[in-house]
């Protein structure tokens, strides 16, 4: 991950394309940098090209009359002055070694290994990495430059074209930089007299509040060696005078401040985010020292790069940027990793294209292909026939709700007074949540998350639950439902799963003699009148991560649609925010439970982990209820950004790069490890079936359970529930990264710690897409260490 | 704007380089689509270097041997082999008359232009036109190409770099038209066989799903004349053979099929969206034709570009895309127009950079930045100390009311029974509307827009207004306040909204009794405690474009503060998602009415008029109430993706945008207009003074009245309310344009639609924040021609 020494600055020369002299112009930084004493590193990663030639030796040979020039260094070295993708290639064809080209982790690992034994040798200087060929050439394993350098995060100088067309490389090149959240602090470029690119670069940069310095351009190259050498000297001589008067100073002094203010600026953000910044579900009674602050300098797949205050770094050598897992997928968003680029372009475009265009009666491609995408290819497939677009799951779910109980008073208008109208409630599950705004947090039973306004409106079940105790599977049932039974115990995962075969079973009698007995005796009260029935199918998130017996909700389903009881059925919403679109391993969990919902509410991976859009789909029937000649009988709700193009074209790749992981081999990977006979392979998990009952089995854990990225693991303690700090003490050692010498899979190598969210008593993991299998290793073997190890308390 | 012809297939060319064969790769798609029967059209808008060796010669010599080349033409010719800009000013230096650059919109006017005499000569056909240099190679005026011509939204073929570093070019410049929302429909380059870039970008944009063709280089251009010519035509002569089997083939073939599925997706999108989508606020039963619905194929600055199957061009000469005003400003949100450049860029920025990362106890800089920029620079400047992120308006308000609801609670703690608490109500204005949850749903009283859950909980003064009423500046004071005043006229609008003056004035002293003795009745009434005053300052948005009287809403807040009526002051709610950030010519609405609130909520202008986000900002007292050492105390309200880093990094370069604007020209003259005297710059709009008086005085016009942006025109109707389509039954021709033969301010001069909104029996416009002038005026005098010329109903 990033690298960022206080005392070394860092910086990557990219080229705006080819032969527009990247390396005279980093020789030139390096010789200035040597000149004002400073120790210079220059790494060229990649050179193509004759050996006597290369850039390594230009920059030593024109470092200058003085001995800064600590290193001049060469990683991957080919002869043919080609893209190296394709050197890679002719090097092999011309020999008997057949290269395997360096793969993108390879290459970012050999180059952060450079940087860590630079920044041991000299503990300050300057170190200049030069790319190849232009902002996107290839690199070994063919992958452009801007995606492989990327996960270094190192602060870029553009070196800009001056030749003709010029200016439009310049700029383009820049945007590409960009598009890839790179830090640009200058742009350098020949001052080329016909074509006068600089002038209007000049401007156009410095409107946007990028510092461009030209230079003199280089001497013509000499026939005669000697005389050419002669020549090179003194143009560098010139371009970087003994008595520092000269621009390239001034971009020195300019680099100089940008590393500094950046570092001062990390150091100033724990104290400024505390003194502004009122954040969700924090207390800030407790969170007052500038150690708690977590400061996100960037992000890139799996990994924050964290720059933190209590992990002030013991020595100078090491980096002030530190990879930190994003172990609770940045809230449950995450789908395939931060800074996808895919999903930069995807936003950009959108933006290009549309902006926000209004959206009632209107419609725009990005909106409509997601509308039919999730309608006729996703989860609303066979039963869903229109999609209302809000902003998040908690607005997709007040949308739901006001579907349903619109949809159920229409049905029926007869028997419900007035009365009844205004105080129609919902069938539920306690502990269920379906966000913060206040009509949402209406349709759960009143807790800690409610506020002064909230009035739970419905009725809530106590559900059986599902969890790995001590090895077993188990069907944990609450004496509310049987007294006989508290656990019941099963051979696999697979066969709780298994709803089918399980719905003859003496427990779903009992299930099923529960429900309809407290739900008449619910109606024959006649408090309330019931209007929909609400479930997170499989798991409640924000409640524990509560694995609920998937036949329980199915019986709930079942008996809230059984004409026998009920007159009029009661929609069913399904809040798939959380769990839907994989993050359970399932696209939608209808087909796990057997039943369709009326209505269903997508968020979170819907928009791939960037940002906010929920989707809530319904069925004909609950469309049709609002349907009238009069518009006051119309769905009277609308954010103003309704299907804002840019989260409708982001949803639209993330869907298309779901597509491709579900197809792709770390899957079938993970789902063959939980097989356990053919035709079971329904049930799976990224995480490793072994670890889980393993960690089942500890003395201080009450159960784990997992599903796709999902993995819980809840504690025993006696002063359970949200108010309980204890998973939170036990795994504080984790947050830190632990350095036990060996690489880590965090691009660079480097150890990372682990940022995770608790509930209570209850720990989660949870994992992107697409998060490579060793690093959930990792962290299986991180916790397997820090928990095995942990004395009941 | 965009141009479509059913028939005219037309494409621009871009090249990702000068120099990469831009002009042999067009005269090659010229010959083919030529040798294929079709009218050729090739259009090259700008032409830089030697006459005899331009672009347009070189396509009519090679065009081949038949006479489908209709015409070959060059707009802008400089003889200079430089770069536009530059060749403007080099042409001008060598001669005595000094040439002006041609500015952005003459420049998309003549291109325009060229494009319609063309659909006119030949209905059907090919045209290309071919850009210069590279995709950001600058044009006349200094915009970049990519920016120039964006306007006229023309669907694109790149021609990428086979040379050495090519691959870089041709990656960059296809992301820069990307970021422009250009679509690409095909790629092609000369197949060269050492570098064999074509070989990798073939891959890599099959990946992407662009079409990539690689083309046989042209032959070494020869010293003699006549040689050159003949080796010339023997190359084209072999690429585009007779038999039509060659690749330049297949890409025409694939050109073709862009164009025509492109047309056929327009023409299916209303009955697909008619069938999936569930419009917000939309009354389904009403909207069941084709023709209502607004199909969206792009949008450009204050306008989108609509394909709408109500409008089929009569002739097939006519574009199928036309321009339509945005006239709601998209719901309000618009601020710098669609599409704005660097919007996209700061979005794709922060995706590279970030994509999303968890937020509670972590800071990263775009967060940080705007939640500083809010409260010391912004809105908050001056009372608030605190930054909380939500989603949108109505999650912003949902927050406001549950922080002044608890900030109240704590400090009457002693006072309140548990009953209370539950019950605690807020005073407003009737007209009031915080957004569609249901919570914030519950601040307003019951309505059309309410659903089966609403409660309203609180109290509703029936509001003063302000309002040009027959050209008099008049105060409507409802009988419930003081029944022997119902109207009072003013001198102008400034005497309105001097408060500090007004506040000693009898009106004054009839408002404070009022609201006094009613909240004193309520007191002791004790039915409901009050815990807050929520108010949207200056205007009520949804309830009808209401523009209260600011003396009532100052004085409503010197009342709840007044402790000699309230032992514990209520907290002030100023919700500014609509009226903040200048939509109303203010920063925010607090210095107008000479107070602070205890919190505020901005939202829609926010972010530009890109995706959703809301800030909600806090006083320091109000945060302490939440402030203790339990966990559950805390505010426990976070929506997962809270401070979202491309909505918070497109809002700090929006509030970078708007302070731009703010010293702007259109600015000073828009208020220049509006002042009365020396000191009255206070109150302005971009709206025409006169206009607006002149609209007041129709007969069929019951008041207007504007602020900013904002013009709203409440017409005669007895049927009043959200329910009445009276606004929409007057306005309904404005929707399409109406030709008058002269150019619009539309880009490309074509006679534009406006795209409007009412509220009932109220029309109002609005604009974004850098709306030409001239465009605002258009729609003046197309208001005026069709309301001046309707009979009272």
């Amino acid at each position: 991950m990033s690298h960022l020494y206080r005392q070394l600055r860092i910086h990557q020369i990219f080229g705006a394309n080819t032969d527009v002299g990247k390396t005279i112009i980093t020789a030139a930084l390096v010789r200035a940098s040597a000149l004002k004493n400073n120790n210079v590193f220059y790494l060229k990663p990649i050179s193509t090209g004759a050996p006597l030639d290369a850039d390594d030796q230009h920059v030593k040979r024109y470092a200058g009359p003085h001995h800064h020039l600590v290193d001049a260094h060469c990683l991957f070295r080919y002869g043919d002055p080609v893209s190296p993708h394709l050197a890679v290639q002719m090097a092999s064809d011309k020999s008997d070694i057949k290269l395997t080209p360096a793969s993108d982790a390879t290459f970012v690992n050999a180059i952060a290994e450079y940087i860590r034994r630079c920044a041991q040798t000299r503990q300050s200087g300057h170190m200049y990495v030069e790319t190849a060929g232009g902002v996107h050439s290839p690199t070994l394993s063919g992958t452009t430059q801007l995606d492989s350098y990327r996960p270094l995060f190192l602060p870029t100088v553009l070196v800009g074209d001056s030749k003709l067309g010029g200016i439009s490389s310049t700029i383009s090149s820049y945007e590409s930089l960009l598009l890839r959240g790179y830090i640009v602090d200058a742009i350098l470029l020949f001052r080329d007299q016909y074509y006068r690119n600089y002038e209007y670069l000049l401007s156009y940069f410095a409107e946007r509040g990028v510092h461009v310095t030209s230079l003199e351009p280089p001497p013509p190259r000499l026939d005669n060696a000697t005389e050419d050498i002669a020549s090179t000297e003194s143009y560098y001589a010139k371009l970087i005078p003994r008595n520092f008067d000269s621009e390239i100073f001034c971009t020195l002094r300019h680099l100089d401040e940008c590393h500094s203010s950046r570092i001062e600026e990390l150091d100033s953000m724990p104290r400024r985010a505390l003194d502004t910044i009122w954040w969700p579900f924090v207390q800030h009674g407790l969170v007052q020292s500038e150690q708690d602050v977590t400061v996100i300098d960037s992000a890139y797949a799996d990994f924050f790069s964290v720059y933190n205050s209590s992990s002030k770094p013991p020595s100078p050598s090491s980096s002030l940027l530190a990879p930190q897992l994003d172990g609770s997928a940045s809230w449950w968003t995450q789908a395939v990793g931060h800074a996808h680029p895919s999903l930069g372009l995807a936003a950009a475009n959108a933006v290009g294209r549309y902006g926000h265009v209004i959206f009632p009666q209107a419609t725009h491609l990005p909106a409509l292909k997601l509308a039919e995408r999730l309608l006729h290819e996703g989860p609303g497939r066979g039963w869903a026939s229109r999609a209302f677009f809000s902003d998040n799951g908690s607005t997709g779910m007040e949308v739901a709700l006001k579907m349903a109980i619109r949809s159920f008073s229409v049905t029926a208008m007869d028997e419900l007074t007035p009365r009844d109208k205004k105080t129609l409630g919902i069938v539920g599950l306690k502990g269920s949540y379906h966000g913060d705004t206040i009509g949402a947090m209406d349709a759960t039973e009143e807790g800690v998350y409610t506020c002064e306004w909230h009035q739970s409106k419905g009725f809530w079940f106590e559900p059986p639950t599902v969890s790995i105790k001590r090895g077993n599977f188990t069907v944990s049932v609450p004496p509310a439902i049987a007294s006989s039974m508290s656990a019941v115990k099963f051979d696999d995962l697979h066969a709780i799963y298994d709803i089918k075969k399980r719905l003859g079973s003496p427990l779903a009698a009992t299930y099923r003699n529960h429900v309809r007995n407290v739900l008449q005796a619910l109606d024959r009260h006649g408090e309330q009148k019931l209007a929909a029935l609400v479930l997170e199918p499989i798991v409640m998130g924000a409640g524990g991560m509560i694995f609920v017996d998937p036949l329980f909700q199915r019986i709930m389903v079942d008996t809230v649609r059984d004409s026998s009881l009920f007159s009029n059925p009661l929609p069913v919403i399904f809040d798939e925010v959380f769990v839907g679109l994989y993050r359970l391993g399932f696209e939608s969990l209808g087909p796990v439970l057997g039943v369709d919902p009326d209505i269903s509410v997508y968020a979170k991976i819907l928009t791939g982990g960037v940002l906010p859009l929920a989707v809530t789909l319904a069925s004909e029937r609950v469309f049709q209820a609002f349907n009238s000649q009069s518009k006051v009988d119309a769905l009277l709700h609308g954010h103003s950004y309704t299907a804002h193009a840019v989260g409708c074209q982001v949803a639209n790749t993330t869907l298309d790069l779901l597509e491709q992981l579900s197809q792709h081999d770390s899957w079938s990977a993970a789902r063959e490890k939980w097989v356990c006979e053919p035709g079971s392979e329904k049930i799976w998990s990224f995480w490793d079936p072994n670890f889980v009952h393993s960690i089942s089995s500890l003395d201080i854990v009450d159960e784990t359970m997992t599903l796709g990225t999902v993995l819980a693991i809840k504690f025993k303690d006696n002063s359970a529930g949200y108010a309980s700090h204890s998973a939170q003490a036990l795994l504080r050692s984790i947050k830190t990264s632990a350095c036990d010498g060996s690489l880590s899979s965090a691009p660079g190598g480097a150890p990372f710690g682990i940022h995770y969210r608790t509930l209570g008593n209850v720990a989660y993991f949870m994992t992107s897409l697409n998060t490579p299998r060793d690093t959930i290793e990792e962290v299986e073997n991180r916790l397997w260490r820090v928990l095995s190890r942990t004395p009941v308390m």
